[in-house]
Parts: structure tokens; C-alpha cells; sequence
């Protein structure tokens, strides 16, 4: 494995620093491969002005080639075959079906996007036709759509590294709108994102894209992804990570001398509610909910880090089913130290609480970087008194609330911050009785679930990854699904505009065949 | 006409404040009747706890019922009859047929966004149903619709007293996205506002709707907007007016608990670019934009503030005949004192810049209170090397840039800011030659021209009225036109969710007959 750690300036290799780091793997702790040259600034500026440049041209190419771009990135980063699966591996220290699983999402992602151009229909395309004789005052003959808004930039994340990095949503997405994108690295797997930005650049080769449409720096955030986010080519921001990471660049990006949009995904604790009727079953839920909060160790951003539910007997019968599940469950390995870290001590701080009682602790660890589950509880008074209960303990915890009666409950509902997530358990009956209830929670979250555990995204059209403040910055966006393509793209109107001007998709004679909003009506009929 | 000049607390009138404020007729200098209270922290904030009790209630009510309600407000703008139209004469110094055409167009808005809740596509509804035996992992059923954020909050314009006031654009749309309003009444037009709220209110009332939906309240930006403003209930900010406005409420959006949307359509010069062949009739060309410059005294968003052209004598010949048609006009009486104020000093600001000289004046004016058409013009490398002259000087003001050559002209769009629209003058087959810089300038605005002046702008599907910054804080939105709406919803995604939880829009039967995304297929038909 040969890898070279080097930045990738468009389309050229470039290590001009004498500044580099290493990787090691957390749990042998032998270096891995690669000494990674973080990006000089004039590094950083050959790219933005590469991609800027390269805007022009791509903003340009129809459709159907951005398709066979995207495509071609998905069959490149196939072609690495099992070198990125275990240099990933060694990287995140996830399991291998774990990476598999994640490289296949990666790739199905690249490829619904190339799908979603081909069908075009996505644009939002409306045409408003000339009425020259209307009186007063004729009609201009008027046809919108949506357009690329330029060069975004695009933080890796840690949790995530390859469905959420160099070649994740956030790049798939801006790619597929028309946008040129420059990848920050995440330093805990750059080997992973060398490969991946090699395959993307073989592609960009292939397809005879505009060098520039993507580069890939390594460096630290505070000066590299600084220097980025506060560059005028730049035009949007895509972000997965810590709520301290996501509002520093949120309060770069407003206070540049044009703000841009920043879609940073944060955290959630995607709270639970159990209707009483959810307790019909105690073993199971609080099987279903074990497995859910210890999955991946807890290190996904829909981990149910919160459960909402009336004081009773079946309740005793659910912390005792949960207890019994937790307490059999073996601690796995964190992504890294530093997660590691910061999961003992958050949990620690948490647990400290007043009013906080622990349900259940795992099994032992077997080795420091593991995280151990912990489940606790606490009172609806106290939870909703003190907001440091809400903030996310990243790792395999969960916080049960007791609440009195329905009253409480609805009271915990509305002190609660926004949310990816809000999980509604219970019969059907019952859910219509509590209609207030989960309308009030609908307030709180991007997704409403019912019956179900939070974690377990599906990629698709009717996917909302993304929900109010502090969850989101934006809560109008999602980073998953086909809907992430609109974060980087802004409608523009032409009017009286030369057929030798307007896109292909507002055309008379409709050449992509898209759906349009033809004079008020859905269509796919010609002018 | 008796004007009580008190706050409307959703639907109470109230008076508690000892500061009060009142009106003057521009012309006469008479006292307009009306003493009007400024609202007082109190007021504001009962105004802000119905608002966000009312919200519950008036996301829950079906868009049918909403479409009444907006029909009923513009019946009930239009029972004012002619004390309306006086009223906002005399507050504005408009004469009665721009307010008469701009009643109808608040109406007009009103009906448009009560047709686009009747039809219902436009939340667009998409459905991924449940493919319980897929491998590996079954699909959940998903259903996502655009759903209403919450309270909106309204900062009337001073430039269009109706259109984009009480009941204009943002109110109407507000409204029917779900969401409630609060109006920070402008003080220039406070009387006008009054009656209209007044409409609101009974319509209110005869829809039954929830106390609270709508709230009115008069007082500064400073203390009133800002309390408005900071409130956590408050989850978005519609603002029409200048940048210092606009950017003090981004500001202080962004630094609240949880950021919101600010809305705020600022400052735009709208380029014009007249290729060569665009001069083949100066006579026309000079005619058109001289009435574009002055109509309205210039007191348009879309106003042509800047033409770029290339040296000739063609463009020798146009500047005499604009000169003409300007030297010609009759100064026209500004909409106040303090926007009279305010175009002399940035008007004489700009026209004592290095390099620019008087194209020509119009006559001298017969009162005080009138803004005087100037047009100027200097050369392109003046324009980029002084930033100063892409200063927006709201009133009857152009410059004119002229270039060298086509890669002069090129150059002087690139340095442009974000506009609301860009203009391009010129015969078909010579805008297909200039396809590179019409992209470029493309980038720069949020509508697109070709072949007319940017004054007018249609109210429809197919408009944006919207630009990259400064022209507008988001430039992913527009202000005017149906697709105003989507400034105040976001996508919830339902999972697994019962029937008698989901949202008409979202039900198998398709209740509603709207257009959706089912399976991956635009379609009406059911589940």
C-alpha cells in the first residue's frame, strides 16, 4: 500500500509543506503508512482558484455527463477494491462489514445522484409564457430554475469516512448540482480520503471534467479550513461534526464579506417517547433499544440518546429488560482516541448530574479505546430544569426520563431543542390520542419516526437528515437523500431569454423531457 | 377617517406605551390624523406568546381552510374601499394610480397563494413506501412534505406601502406556508398599515382563525424589531429595505440561541449590458431606460442603475439622446423626506468620485421634497478600482460604464456584486457570441434580462426576485412570486407513520389530488 500523503490541487499532487502528520492505528498502535503534508495556503489558494476557474466551464456540462462523472467516481473507487476496505479499517477501526457496507452506501449515493440528473426532472423547472396582449400590462415570458451556486466546500467526517467524506453526500451532492468541491481531509483517516481522491480524480480525467472541479487538502481546520471557508470563490459550505466545529464555520461564513450558507449537520440526542402502549412488550423494546443504543458503538448521529416515558410498573419491567440487555453487552473500539476521550468524558460529566441513576453498565473493557454503554435515568423535573441533560454524550448512552403523567411528558416535549430525530413508540389508537403531543415533537425533529429505533438512515428521496437548531444549522436542507442536491443551488429567472442562452431544461421544446410547471400546470409537454 | 394609531395584540387593540409617534403630509407639512404607540417590551411579547399558542393550532388547519382565509383578508383590503387608497397617498406621496395598481397586486398575491394552497403541490410531497422484504436491510415507509417553521416576523417596506407591507408579499405568504406573523409596522405609512391590519383582523375573526395568527405592532427597529427579532419563538424574518437594516437584523439572527432565516432583500444596482447591437436604435433604447430610471422617482429595488456598454459613437450617440430624454423630465416627489434626504447625499457622494462626469440632469425641481434625475458615466477601470460606485443611490440615479472592448466589459461584470436582476440588450444572434459573459453575469444576479428594463416585476410561478448577496441575504429564495412560500417551511420526513398522525398531503388515497414524488415517479395517483 503506497501512500504518498501529498495534496491533491486539482488535478496535481502537491506536498510543499514541511509541516506533515501521521497515522496509527489505535489499537495495535503502529504507524500506518503516509507522512500527510497539510496544505500551504498558497496550496489552499491554487485550489480555490482552480475550482473557481473550473466553475465556468462545469456549470456548463449538461446533465447527462455530470451523470457519467458521478458514475465513473462510484466505479473508480470500486476499482480500489479491498486496498480501501482495509486501509479503512485500520483507519476507524470499524469491522469490515461495517466498511463494506458503508463503501456500498457511498457508492449507491454517487450513483442516485447520476440518476437523478439523467431523469432532470429534480431542477424545478417552471415556465411562465408570454402574454402579449394581457391588460393592463403584458407578460414577460418568464422561466426559472435551478442553477449551481458555485465552488463548495466540503469537511469530512469523522464518523463517516467514506459515506460522508471525500467522495460522501456532501461531494456527490455538490458535484451532481453543477458545483466544484474542495474536500478538507479529516486527520483521522487521510489514507482513506488519498484513496478516494484518487479514484475521483482518475474520473475527472476520464470524463475530461475542467481540473478544478475537485481537490483535496489536508491541514488543521482553524487554518486550512479556515482559510477556505473564508475565501470569496467559495459559496457554501457542507459540514458533519462537533457542534463546536460547525459553529465556528456557521460565524466564519456570516461574517465573511458575503455570507454563505453553512449546512453543518451537529449534534442530536433524537429523544423517544414511549406511549404507555409501547410497553406491552417490555423484553423486546428494550432489546430493540439496547442493540440501537451500542450500535457502532454509539458514534451515529440518530443514536437514540434519549427515551421519554410515563412512570409505571411496566417502566420497572422495561429498566429491568434493559439493564439485563446492557449489562451483557461487550464494549467496542471508538473511532479513535480522541472520541474515545471525549465519550468517557462527557459521559462522566453526565452521570454526575443531580438526579441522574444509572440503569445499567455494560461488561468491562478490554482495552482503553473502547467505550462502555451506560444507560441512566432521571426525573422529568430535573431533566427539564437543567439543559445540560441535552447535550450529546457521543458514544453508546442513553438518558431515560421519567415523567409523571402525559402532562410531563408534553412539558419534557417542549423543553426539548431541536432534534435529527423524534421516535414516537406506541399502539396505533394510542398514537391518535396523542396528537398534541407528537405535532409539538413533529416541532422539534427533521424525521418523525414511529415504532422503530432512530438509527438507520435510508438514502432516498423521502429522507430528511437534518432538523432544527442545534441539530442543523439549516433545518430547511438534508445532507441525505436525493434532496441534498438542493443545499447548492439557488433558482435564477430568464426572461425573454434567446433559445441560445436558456438551459436545455427550460427549452420549448423540452429535449430532456423533465417535468416542468408549464403556465401553472405539472408536465412534461412541450411549450 | 379616524385613525386610532394603537398596536393590534393578535386580536386586541392595545395602547399601554406613553411614546407615541405621528405623521405629516410630505407636501402640505399638515398633520395626518393618527397618534401611533409604540409598542411597548409587554405588548411585544404577548404578541409573540399568542403567536406561538396559535401556531399549534394554525399548522393543523387544512390548506383548504387557509385558502379561504387569504381570500377573505384580500376581500376585506378591498371593503376599505377609497379611504384606503387616500390614506396610503397621502402617507406616500404615490400617485392614485401606481396605489390603486398596487392594491391590486397585494390582492392579487393574496388569491395567488390562496389558488397554489387549493391546488397543493407545491408542498411537494414525496413517498417512498416500505419494501419490507429487501436485502439486506428492508426499506421503512417514508413520506416527506414541506411543513411550516413557525412565527414569522414582517418588516414592512417603505417603498411599497401595500405590496410589501401589512398584507404584501411576506405576510401572504407567511400565512399560507401555516405559519403566524408579526408586522413591525413601517413608520412612514403607519396609518395605512393600521387600516389593513384592521382587514386582517376580521378576516380573523369571520375564518376563525386562532387568536394570535396575525399581530401588528408600530415603534423602532431598534428596540420593537430587535425584541421581535431576539424572541426564541420567532423562526423567521421577512425584510424589504436598505442594507444597514437588513444586515443588523442577519446580525443579530445569527448570533441568537438558536440562528433563524433572515429574508432581507437589500440593496441592487441591476447592470445593464448593452451589447453593440443594442444600439442599432438609440433613440428607442434612450426612451425606455430614461422612463425606467425615473419611474417611480426611481424608487425601485429593480431600478437600472448601471448600464455597461462598450466605447462607440453609436454609444456617443445614446448618451446625447438619453440626455435628452432625461434633461426633459419633471423631478417627481419622493416617498419622505428622510428617502429624499438620503438620495442628495449619496447621489452627490457618487457623482464627486474621481472620473465621473454629468451625462445630464432634469429640469430643476419645484419643491423641496422631489429627487432630481441624474446620469452620469465613467470609464471601466475607474468603475473597478473604486468600489464606492457600485453603491446603491436609491432614487432616479444611473451610471453609465463604458469599456474598451468586449474584454473590458467581460472584466467590469466580474467585479460586480449580487444583483437582484442583470440586463442584456442586443440582437439574438450577437447574445449567442456573448454566452461567456452572460453566464458570468448570470452568477451575479437572481433574474436574467434580455431585451427590456428591469423596473416590473411579475407576480407568478416563474419570477425570482432574489439575488446573490448584497442584493439579498439568500439568494436560494425569492421575495415575490409563488415560490415566496418556501422561505417558510421546511421538509419533515414521517417514518412508518400511522394514518390518522399523517398529513392529508401524505395519506395512500392522495386526498387532496396533489402532484407527488411516489416511488420516483411524478404522479396523482394513490398509494
Amino acid at each position: 500500500m503506497n501512500i504518498h500523503g501529498k495534496n491533491f490541487i486539482g488535478n496535481e499532487l502537491s506536498a510543499l509543506s514541511g509541516t506533515s502528520s501521521n497515522l496509527y492505528d489505535i489499537n495495535s498502535g503502529e504507524a500506518l503508512s503516509g507522512d500527510f503534508y497539510h496544505a500551504t495556503s498558497d496550496e489552499v489558494s491554487s485550489a480555490l482558484s482552480l475550482a473557481n476557474r473550473a466553475f465556468l466551464v462545469y456549470k456548463q456540462i449538461s446533465q447527462n455527463k455530470r451523470a457519467d462523472f458521478l458514475d465513473t467516481i462510484a466505479e473508480e473507487i470500486m476499482n480500489l477494491g479491498d486496498e480501501l476496505v482495509v486501509r479503512t479499517m485500520s483507519e476507524s477501526n470499524l469491522p469490515r462489514p461495517r466498511i463494506e457496507g458503508e463503501r456500498g452506501r457511498t457508492v449507491g449515493q454517487l450513483k442516485m445522484f447520476a440518476t437523478l440528473l439523467r431523469d432532470g426532472s429534480w431542477v424545478e423547472a417552471s415556465i411562465d409564457t408570454a402574454l402579449p396582449d394581457r391588460q393592463p400590462l403584458p407578460r414577460n415570458d418568464l422561466r426559472k430554475m435551478l442553477r449551481p451556486l458555485g465552488v463548495v466546500s466540503v469537511f469530512e467526517a469523522s464518523n463517516f469516512p467514506l459515506a460522508f467524506s471525500c467522495a460522501g453526500g456532501d461531494t456527490a451532492s455538490a458535484l451532481a448540482a453543477g458545483c466544484p468541491v474542495i474536500v478538507k481531509a479529516h486527520s483521522s483517516h487521510s489514507g482513506t480520503s488519498e484513496l478516494v481522491a484518487g479514484a475521483i480524480i482518475k474520473a475527472v480525467k476520464k470524463c475530461d471534467m475542467p481540473n478544478g472541479v475537485f481537490s483535496m487538502v489536508h491541514g488543521s481546520g482553524r487554518t486550512v479550513g479556515q482559510q477556505i471557508v473564508m475565501d470569496e470563490a467559495v459559496k457554501a459550505v457542507g459540514f458533519t461534526g462537533s457542534t463546536l466545529g460547525g459553529m465556528n464555520l456557521f460565524d466564519i461564513a456570516n461574517k465573511r464579506k458575503t455570507p454563505i450558507p453553512v449546512f453543518a449537520e451537529m449534534g442530536s440526542i433524537n429523544p423517544c417517547v414511549f406511549l404507555p402502549s409501547a410497553l406491552n412488550d417490555t423484553k423486546k423494546l428494550a432489546a430493540s433499544y439496547a442493540f440501537s443504543i451500542t450500535l457502532g458503538s454509539g458514534q451515529f448521529c440518530t443514536n437514540p440518546g434519549l427515551i421519554l416515558a410515563i412512570k409505571s410498573e411496566k417502566l420497572e419491567e422495561f429498566k429491568k429488560d434493559l439493564a439485563t440487555e446492557i449489562t451483557g453487552t461487550k464494549p467496542a473500539v471508538m473511532l479513535s482516541r480522541g472520541i474515545q476521550e471525549s465519550y468517557e468524558t462527557n459521559k462522566d460529566a453526565a452521570i454526575k448530574q443531580h438526579g441522574i441513576s444509572i440503569i445499567a453498565q455494560s461488561l468491562e473493557k478490554n482495552s482503553i479505546s473502547e467505550g462502555k454503554p451506560v444507560v441512566a435515568s432521571v426525573d422529568a423535573v430535573e431533566f427539564i430544569n437543567n439543559h445540560k441533560l441535552q447535550e450529546e454524550v457521543f458514544g453508546p448512552y442513553s438518558l431515560l426520563v421519567e415523567c409523571e403523567d402525559a402532562k410531563q411528558l408534553d412539558a419534557v416535549v417542549s423543553c426539548l431543542e431541536g432534534q435529527l430525530t423524534g421516535t414516537v413508540m406506541g399502539e396505533a389508537e394510542e398514537i391518535a390520542q396523542y396528537s398534541d403531543l407528537i405535532y409539538n415533537l413533529e416541532n422539534k425533529c427533521g424525521r418523525l419516526l414511529f415504532n422503530s429505533v432512530p438509527t438507520g438512515v435510508e438514502v432516498c428521496h423521502s429522507m430528511q437528515h437534518g432538523g432544527p437548531f442545534p441539530a442543523a444549522t439549516d433545518s430547511r436542507f438534508t445532507s441525505v437523500g436525493s434532496g441534498a442536491i438542493k443545499r447548492f443551488v439557488r433558482p435564477v429567472c430568464f426572461q425573454d431569454c434567446p433559445t441560445s442562452i436558456l438551459p436545455d431544461e427550460l427549452k420549448d421544446e423540452n429535449p430532456l423531457n423533465i417535468q416542468r410547471l408549464l403556465n401553472s400546470e405539472y408536465t412534461k409537454s412541450t411549450v
